[in-house]
């Protein structure tokens, strides 16, 4: 039984090595070079550990690190979704839904419905921890897009009113990063390197 | 206080960012392209995750996650070292520990003197958790360079020999692993993408 799950994590473990090659729309700090996935959910791992002490509510810091690490994986079949995109939602999608089905079910069975369930639990963000996990994937690219004057708010046109907009579930999270992370908006709007809507 | 936490984290945050550009030289799987730190210490992460039931004894997987997350940081200041390099040893140079007071020294001083901390009892390799995140660490490119028809092994004419005793540490941390592990050199023998020393 040990056997047979150790195979089953190993063809896991090799299959997933595919997020290193998902880019995401955002750049990595001062750079003009995409984040990939897997470089992402390190980056909120390392996030997670470092700021929960901001956290409103306590959180399983476990539980959200095991979130904000398999958050993307989905992705390996589905695609990665710009969060601004308009045309497609970026949580929940039948096809994302698929996705998890098939790459945590390589996983033994037991473990493979964990994951899916930790999986849908950030998605629905209703919990604490999801509410913290969600911060975290939401401040990390304000950070970068500050850094590369603008970033992907520059290269979309997607206006403050936007940002503002989904950038407030940080508060859900961490009404402490939430002050640091609003001061950083309204920073960039002042820079000009974000545009406030004409109407 | 909370604020004056916050912006050195966020500092420390920004840093580290620079770990997606330190290269490895081990590849992804099934690939030419070389595996960065940041995409090394997330997979490694995943495996702590999904392999944990099979330490040899019972492990703390938060310190074992806060371990592989963080265990490479210093490389940002100190450079890669290859597990074979005859030169230089592997671990705990001056060098790195001076990397390590710098990175994590941007850190709060509670925070920096726990990450210091746990940064050094992986590099001793004593503790349980250690082992077990020292047998995450030599899995992995086990596992890419057998799916590089020898990867590394060829590239740098490394011997059967070096690596069975390198790859070794990792009965240290699951004997269940291990056996998997000792198997898979020895059939890259027989595959002929491992060599045995003549004499």
């Amino acid at each position: 039984m040990q056997t047979d799950n150790l195979l089953k994590q190993i063809t896991f473990i090799k299959e997933i090595d595919k997020l290193k090659y998902i880019l995401r729309k955002t750049k990595l700090f001062n750079s003009d070079r995409n984040e990939n996935d897997a470089e992402h959910s390190w980056h909120l791992a390392m996030m997670t550990i470092v700021l929960a002490e901001h956290s409103n509510k306590p959180i399983d810091v476990l539980k959200v690190l095991k979130m904000v690490l398999i958050h993307d994986i989905v992705e390996i079949d589905a695609g990665d979704t710009f969060l601004y995109d308009t045309t497609k939602s970026h949580t929940n999608t039948e096809q994302e839904l698929i996705a998890a089905k098939r790459l945590f079910g390589l996983l033994p069975k037991e473990q493979a419905k964990e994951f899916i369930a930790i999986w849908q639990e950030f998605e629905d963000g209703i919990t604490d921890d999801a509410k913290f996990a969600k911060s975290m994937d939401r401040l990390e690219p304000l950070l970068q897009n500050t850094s590369n004057n603008g970033g992907t708010w520059k290269e979309f046109d997607v206006p403050y009113e936007k940002v503002y907009d989904k950038k407030k579930a940080i508060k859900e999270g961490s009404t402490a990063i939430w002050e640091y992370a609003e001061n950083l908006i309204n920073e960039s709007v002042e820079k000009g390197i974000l545009r406030k809507s004409i109407d």
